[in-house]
């Protein structure tokens, strides 16, 4: 079994951004020389996602309101969390709807995907260094 | 280390349909040969779920009321998405909270579940052939 | 390929509960000798989930809160699922918001974590005895 690890820095500029890392986990799958397998992609801070959906600037609006109704992020006296000082109560909340993590099948040395499935990383609350885990383990 | 893959094939019949794949899941296991591993079981399109639950015709429904709560199908214009010209903007926040993905252990060539874990497929923009992705990995 | 399978037994006294497992996981991680792979933890429960997110006791509150607003336990005739004479058609709600199941990377020998990843077991159904799995491969 062959296994290959690698970490991707992101520097996000805006509280929430919607980041597609395709490309990145292409480029990491093609380092691995991993044939047939599977690849971990996930968030390592817990206010930010990992997610596969469409790359179209509307449903990433849509996806953005749609959390932003459900968990606002103010009032901020709104979260006990922002008790400890934090104001990102909010993020935590939206980061477990759009999960934090995806497993995607490797195949033939390719991401064995659909026609449209797109890997997204969801920052919630930026404005600082993120990192992304890559683990792809087969052969 | 081997590994198994394979694409199932759906036609659904409605915008939205819960359909119990568990038996389709095991008989690819079977196939495999594979005894103890990881087994990964996706929709390759971006308006529907994997998910594991119960397999009971209430619950279903409850899942489907509670979804079209958060994310109704109409207005149609209630998603920016659908200004491309489609109308599923519901569809892919639906499948959002459901899941994309489950990833089952599989032990002694068996899917290692508790005594009410069942696979579904949740289709939220149907009335088309759909496919499922199988990857199986592990010896 | 190597592959550990552990089964963790859990009394839960409330009906809610949040319980931080990373130490036992930990502890299994250790016993399977895997230093490269991949760790699977899910809920052998499907009114259950494990979850990645912060040891904040606020937090965790605001999980709460957050999850008995969107899909509050009473009325139990709420949920068609409570007309079998269950009364947790909301746990099985609560548990996909949170999710079933986490991946995570084994990286020489250790859980691949950002600095602040936590593994949790969340009951919505408890006071009785629930189980977790926890199947790691790799080499």
């Amino acid at each position: 079994m062959k296994s290959h690890t690698a970490y991707l820095t992101l520097n996000t500029k805006t509280r929430r951004e919607y980041i597609n890392i395709t490309r990145d986990i292409i480029s990491e799958l093609k380092k691995s020389g991993i044939q047939e397998g599977l690849c971990l992609v996930n968030a390592m801070h817990i206010t930010a996602s990992v997610y596969i959906n469409d790359a179209e600037s509307g449903l990433i609006q849509d996806f953005d309101d749609f959390l932003e109704g459900l968990a606002p992020h103010e009032p901020i006296s709104r979260y006990r969390h922002n008790n400890t000082g934090e104001d990102n109560g909010d993020a935590h909340i939206k980061r477990t709807i759009m999960g934090r993590e995806v497993v995607v099948a490797v195949t033939e040395g390719r991401l064995d995907f659909g026609p449209w499935e797109q890997i997204y990383y969801a920052e919630f609350d930026g404005r600082r260094q993120k990192r992304i885990l890559v683990k792809i383990i087969g052969e």
